[in-house]
């Protein structure tokens, strides 16, 4: 039974789970836990006693292998909802005893030949033993190779006690990062798509920072013990306020729960009757599963998240979701695409704002009724920066001559409607041409544009202003004023794998569009490339470069940089901006999603060692991009040399 | 005029250069070098007072860049093969000034078009400036991929003072490993083929060790300076003893050297009548280059190297050579193979000594006429081993029956011939079949074979020998008793851009059988895999696996991993053994060259952090695999999953 339900949220973690030890009597432990509130199980496959080469010794018998309970007991169906198989947890592939090691990896492979002819959607692989997991990391890497669509998940413990970690032969002695032990498990299986991780959650918690790295990470579990939890003045489990946020943030980020251990509570049984499932409980008779105050807990913080707001609930869909930048210079939009972006109230408001400010610093107002003011957007689309101007002109009482031009004919043809419509055809004009090369037959004050991407410059408003700033008066404005790009190192396991799965080099040299949910964001931004308008100076060009330099934060440990998250933040006039950095976004707005820079081969950044990138802006006759690499802690190769990859068209 | 001839040796580093001053009197200078002994120039092509910026302020002038004369003054062939283009020095691509940076790229453009224009064969691009080369990578890079044949030899000081790399602003302050720079570059530019080393070589040197390094990356030219040389007793120039040797070292690996600088000795004129060289400084009557003395010097230390040994002539062909293991187990060799594996005499003198000492043990002195030892050559091919067994037998006296077992039915009938035309039909029986399937009329006394590969075991004589060892008596011998293998880290680059070339996964996951010239050896070899004939444990397998660990000398610095060299060791019997090992090879042998390795990504090693490495030899139904992975500095993907890429078919 889910924990509850959000408005609009389909995502699993809705599911809690629950650890068990192993029982031949499946039916009977699937019924007894599904009947108790949970959701499936996790549970052994094969009673934990059993080792390979014992079973050859005495290989008179029948040769069965001591499995849970078959396909014939449990119906395969059963078997795919409710459980993921618990692999032996005594398997250790890197053991220094070779008949432990032969053992482990003739067992894991009985294992999960078994559980795949079970169609289980998930196994759960024990934690690696010590420090090193070539062995181990290499038979999964066989496994993954002909696995079905089983996915296979990594137990992790957020934090290994030193003692576990103590033979001496190993490398890294001391080292407890167990981020470190996933990275090398990943690596060797080359973040196959299959592989995640299950953490392992205990009673003291690393730091938020440190945490944060397991969101940009393919977590889907989080198996929290029963130790882990407090005990509140009712005597019932409770968590601690960082084991709450850390849990509330599994939920959001799709990830399940799943509780394992002995109950250790004993809340009292007059409870029962106030629980919030108390319903379920009366079924058979007052019956309570043992864990059922665990789950409960879990329920009601489940329950007490914050609804989505409606914006998030709108931009579920796109989560992760790679999409390619526009061309608005060589394609045309279409009336859909114009008709969502003039749903964006919140950006309007603030151009509308802009275009006031300046109307009113421009036409003093003793002059207001006497100065026209001539106006024009570049770039009009169907119209929306045209009635934020004229709103503006009403607002402040200036007089407006409008100029709307846009070189899309078939967006003109809405313009003029628009213009009938609204009766604006005194104060707009109506130009069917591309603002780089129109005669315009007077200068205006104002220019007014929405040409700015993700990436600010990235759609070529710096270009197509260059072209249009020839008739702006010496003296008049561009709304934006200037705009500049930021970017922050991020781990994205989701988008490197997108990205891989298309196994060409040009999907690693392309910027995406994409709406950032399962990332970690492992430094603050850094501003990278800014642009002014009007530019005055001669030997203006829009070819940049910047080398930015990130420090991640000490408590982090490290941390594996698949790319950088793009963002802008444009000065529409004075103190009104726009823009979708994190820490200064405009609220509400939803025209813009994040850039995603990727890397080829994702980089590991360790405490102390710089990440150093370098960001180029690059322009050709027909074209412009980007070109980036990082040399810090080590080189990259050049991203998108010569634009080969990736580029806007002009 | 070459510095000399060393018999079958065509290496380009008998070709000198030297480096001059601009001079725009193009074909002066190029008649003054030439007639002076030098065999090309490195020259600057362009004005080094000429800056971009500069030209644009008057750009009244003509258009036409102060280029040291044009295609018209010298024709296309005399400057492709005597002319190096030296890049303008004081291109700076990564300074703080910008407009020194945009004058840097605009220049390096031009010049590199008007080299290409020109057909040159090389441009020398100056030493990067600070400890960051980003920018400057970046517009090579850029430059590389759309470059014609041409070669750009990158200049990189052997060391660089520390006073070079005082900006603050730069990371890695007080870093001078000058090859981490170069590894920087190469790193963005992605190992391009075209991007090379030049090595400045000054007074001093770092260690030995350090140096090495270099012997596997790509370096064409070292620029050895005037002030680096020593004088001896007669005022000549000479270098030290290190200088010599890594001389030595450039000419044996194809690296040409370069004289630069103004001449800083006197030698007596006198002299002029005794040089090597006399003949030709009389036909200018006396004239002599001011660095003839120099370039003298080098052409001593030439012609004063020892001939190349009969064996490495034979085999230059082979340097660098990527092969493909054989397949001696689905492929029959063909009577050419058989052929040139037979002349290898120091082989078959190792097999007659071990069947000797093995005959000895075996039969006592007074039952030396009496019993016959029953030997089968299992693997027979045309015969090479039976003669062997046969000469020892006689050295012995002792009586032989011999088997020849011999899967291939061409090489049987060759077999055939053999026995006949020797007489040996009383003491050889000729076995046409597979020493896996052959149902043996008797046991044998002594098994012995020649299944080895370059990796020992790489060719299946563990799945070989164990199928014979059915009709090898209890107490019987196996010549060869036992094998290891052993790998060592490299520097490798030309191989790694050979197998990059194919731009697949599967040439990155393939063992090649290469003769090593070009490489770097980064630790003494360790050893992976034994195996042990006769092998009479019950839970016997050939599945192996072994991790490594190389601890990097200190002084070499930071490193490039591009693969690992692997060789084998055999004991044929007791203390004969034959082996590939360098520090142990058996001398004179050439049926092996060494294994290759490679990684999919190169590793960087650093001083301090060891190099982990993982071997595993894998076994199927139908197939060996080897599979391996790197843990440490960081972990690597596991190459050759499953043996998807290559595997010795059974």
């Amino acid at each position: 039974m889910p924990l509850g339900e959000r408005a609009g949220d389909k995502s699993e973690s809705r599911y809690c789970g629950v650890e068990t030890e192993f029982n031949d009597d499946m039916p009977h432990l699937l019924s007894f836990n599904i009947h108790g509130g949970f959701d499936f199980l996790v549970a052994p496959l094969i009673d934990p006693s059993y080792r390979p080469s014992l079973m050859e010794q005495d290989s008179s018998g029948s040769g069965a292998l001591p499995f849970a309970g078959s396909d014939l007991v449990l119906s395969p169906s059963q078997w795919s909802s409710h459980v993921v198989g618990k692999i032996s947890s005594w398997i250790d592939l890197d053991s220094e005893d070779e008949t432990l090691r032969k053992d482990s990896e003739i067992a894991l492979k009985q294992e999960i030949a078994w559980a795949s002819h079970l169609s289980l959607q998930a196994c759960l692989l024990p934690t690696p033993k010590g420090s090193s997991c070539a062995n181990y990391a290499k038979c999964v890497n066989q496994i993954l190779q002909n696995l079905n669509s089983m996915q296979l998940w990594l137990r992790i413990p957020l934090e290994k006690s030193d003692d576990e970690t103590r033979n001496p032969d190993h490398m890294g002695e001391g080292h407890t990062d167990t981020w470190e032990l996933w990275n090398s498990f990943r690596l060797i299986c080359e973040h196959h798509s299959q592989l995640s991780v299950a953490l392992d959650v205990q009673s003291t918690l690393p730091s938020p920072t440190s945490l944060g790295r397991w969101f940009g990470e393919p977590v889907r579990t989080a198996i929290i013990d029963t130790n882990s939890f407090l005990t509140n003045a009712q005597h019932y489990p409770c968590l601690s306020r960082s084991h709450q946020r850390l849990t509330t943030a599994f939920f959001s980020h799709s990830i399940q729960v799943v509780i394992s251990g002995k109950p250790v509570h004993n809340p009292p049984m007059a409870s029962l009757e106030s629980s919030a499932s108390s319903a379920d409980n009366h079924t058979e008779g007052g019956w309570r599963h043992p864990l059922k105050s665990y789950l409960d807990y879990l329920a009601y913080l489940y329950q007490k998240m914050d609804p989505l707001p409606e914006q998030e609930r709108f931009e579920l869909g796109y989560r992760d979701y790679l999409q390619s930048p526009l061309q608005p210079l060589m394609d045309n939009l279409e009336a859909q695409t114009y008709e969502t972006f003039e749903k964006d109230t919140a950006k309007y408001i603030q151009y509308q704002r802009a275009v006031s400010k300046a109307l009113l610093d421009r036409v003093p107002d003793d002059k207001a009724s006497t100065v026209i003011t001539v106006l024009m957007v570049v770039g009009a689309g169907r119209g929306p920066l045209v009635r934020a101007s004229l709103q503006a002109a009403e607002e402040t009482g200036r007089r407006l001559k409008v100029y709307a031009v846009e070189k899309n004919p078939n967006a003109v043809v809405t313009l003029h409607s628009l213009v009938k419509l609204e009766g604006w055809e005194k104060l707009v004009t109506i130009v069917s041409n591309d603002m780089r090369q129109w005669d315009a037959p007077e200068e205006a004050d104002i220019l007014v544009s929405e040409l700015l991407g993700s990436f600010g410059d990235n759609e070529l408003s710096p270009e197509c202003l260059d072209g249009a700033q020839r008739f702006l008066k010496e003296d008049g404005i561009s709304i934006p004023s200037s705009y500049t790009s930021f970017i922050q190192p991020v781990t994205a396991s989701k988008l490197y794998n997108d990205i891989k799965s298309h196994k060409d080099l040009v999907h690693f040299e392309t910027s995406y569009v994409v709406k950032l949910h399962r990332i970690a964001r492992l430094a603050p931004t850094q501003t990278v490339f800014t642009f002014i308008h009007p530019e005055h100076s001669a030997k203006n060009s829009n070819q940049r470069y910047k080398k930015i330099r990130f420090d991640i934060p000490p408590d982090t440990g490290s941390a594996m940089v698949h790319g950088f998250a793009g963002y802008f933040d444009a000065t529409l006039y004075k103190d009104v901006h726009l823009g979708i950095e994190p820490s200064t976004a405009t609220p509400n707005m939803f025209s813009w999603f994040p850039i995603f820079f990727p890397l080829r081969t994702p980089v590991c950044v360790t405490p102390n060692t710089p990440l150093e990138v370098h960001f180029w802006r690059c322009c050709g006759s027909t074209k412009v991009w980007y070109e980036w690499c990082v040399t810090s802690p080590s080189a990259s190769p050049m991203h998108n040399s010569n634009g080969r990859s990736h580029w806007v068209g002009l």
